[in-house]
């Protein structure tokens, strides 16, 4: 019987261009990205909003990931659209519209069965809206909170109160020193932690991977190397739903259980990289998951 | 006995302020860094030279790290002098002054016993200059080049009329784009080896680490966390000269043996930027290299 995992985010319908095409209202949002990666491990119900015109087809691929959509609310109006482009060194990215939409009045009102789920990946919302669930919920065993720029800028302080209810931060370098004031990225998770995140930060750093400091001590997750980049558009999230996902199914909180989940976070990255939209997760089997995690452990360096 | 690997660069005495501090006149030079860090493993033979202000102190050191100074030319006026000020972040610098000096009519003459060294490191110095070397000598089993931004803008013709006679090319990730028109370091790299670089190439990300691509395979290495970054100046060097002493040591230029090389490759620069100047290097044991190798592998993740 699969754990199960709270996700709690945007579903999108994006309309991207990179240095390798374009795709237009493709599945998106941080929230589905996070759910079918961690749907290789555990068992995620998803809460998010969608509107009217939110295709059959992809309530199917979410039902056929295993994922529980009994808090995926379908509302009158339009699906939350974003569009944007990628600068040729698939990094930088500008945005070219955004349409909340439905997303606009999305209160999370989380249906009685999933008020007791022991594992819950707060993706990247309004920090008031990351509180309101942790409101109506018994405390998980393990919440982990993405963040971003916008809300760092706009509502740091509903940011900052949240800290002591989250066991794991995640968030880029840019934002990690952004929210500190600290260049050192072990200074900047130490300060957090210092502010109440209970058990370490996950620093993403894109193509660079990912660094974990928790209080016990550190991990280091190098990106998975992806000769073919087509876009990176949820590569963050997919590496939290991963991260979260392998928790979840070891139950296992230590330091070493940790490191594995971001080494699977990052080959998770690596597969949704490899095409636009959830494209390159459909299809993926845990076995696919299984050898790209080792031939990436056999890139390290082993004495 | 220690195998013989000869260092060919610049020896220098640098002016430097980061937000850690600032060092008058201290000693510095690509070949300083990697002939120092090289002294661990192998017998460092350092072509370069200096002026007549270069202090016996700073000889007596080099001597005293068993580095082989029959090659390090002293020669009338005064030594090369590089004074640079890095921004608050520790990764953009400016350059505040540049004195050739003693270095601007540098013409590396190899004594007759240096000639035949079968371990060879081109720190970044004119390609003109590592073309000199390489007339002169008898083919190494192993040679290492490293270059810069500056030689890509204006001797890219020499530059790339060295790349056949090349095992492993060493450079940063901004110079491997700049000189392949490549975005993805892994295109990047098989653009350079397609235009004749042999075994390799090492592409240093700063405090991101490295990645090695070659011909076989693959190999990663993060940079080793550091907390209390003093002064990130010859990291890349320090990286380089334990790498080629590395692979000197143990004779083995396999794919598990360089990515063993990049790791050792990445603990000493760890431990340059500890300090500035070669002051971390100084009174560094090898057990302290091979703990700091070990807690560096601890970071990584083992399933």
């Amino acid at each position: 019987m699969k754990e199960k995992v709270l996700i709690v985010g945007s579903v999108a319908y994006d309309t991207v261009e990179t240095a390798a095409g374009r795709v237009e209202c493709a599945l998106g949002g941080a929230a589905s990205y996070a759910a079918a990666a961690a749907s290789f491990y555990c068992l995620p119900c998803l809460v998010a909003v969608v509107g009217e015109d939110f295709e059959k087809e992809h309530l199917d691929y979410f039902a056929g990931c295993g994922i529980d959509l009994c808090g995926l609310s379908r509302v009158p109006g339009r699906t939350f659209r974003w569009s944007g482009r990628y600068l040729p060194d698939m990094i930088g990215r500008e945005t070219l519209s955004t349409e909340l939409n439905v997303f606009e009045d999305f209160d999370p009102e989380l249906p009685e069965q999933l008020r007791a789920i022991p594992y819950l990946f707060l993706a990247n919302i309004h920090p008031r809206l990351q509180g309101r669930v942790l409101e109506q919920i018994r405390p998980p065993r393990l919440t982990v909170m993405d963040t971003m720029n916008l809300w760092i800028e706009t509502a740091r302080d509903e940011l900052m109160e949240l800290l002591p209810r989250v066991d794991i931060l995640t968030l880029n370098d840019e934002e990690a020193r952004m929210l500190t004031g600290k260049f050192n990225l072990y200074q900047a998770a130490r300060w957090l932690m210092d502010r109440g995140v209970k058990l370490g930060v996950v620093v993403k750093r894109g193509e660079h991977g990912s660094t974990l400091v928790t209080r016990e001590g550190m991990g280091i997750a190098a990106a998975y190397p992806v000769e073919e980049l087509i876009d990176p558009t949820g590569a963050g999230d997919s590496f939290a739903g991963a991260m979260i996902g392998v928790l979840a199914e070891a139950g296992d909180l230590s330091l070493p259980a940790l490191r594995r989940a971001i080494m699977h976070g990052a080959a998770l990255a690596s597969f949704t990289v490899e095409g636009f939209s959830l494209d390159r997760l459909r299809g993926l089997t845990r076995r696919d998951i299984d050898d790209r995690v080792r031939s990436f452990r056999d890139l390290l360096i082993v004495e």
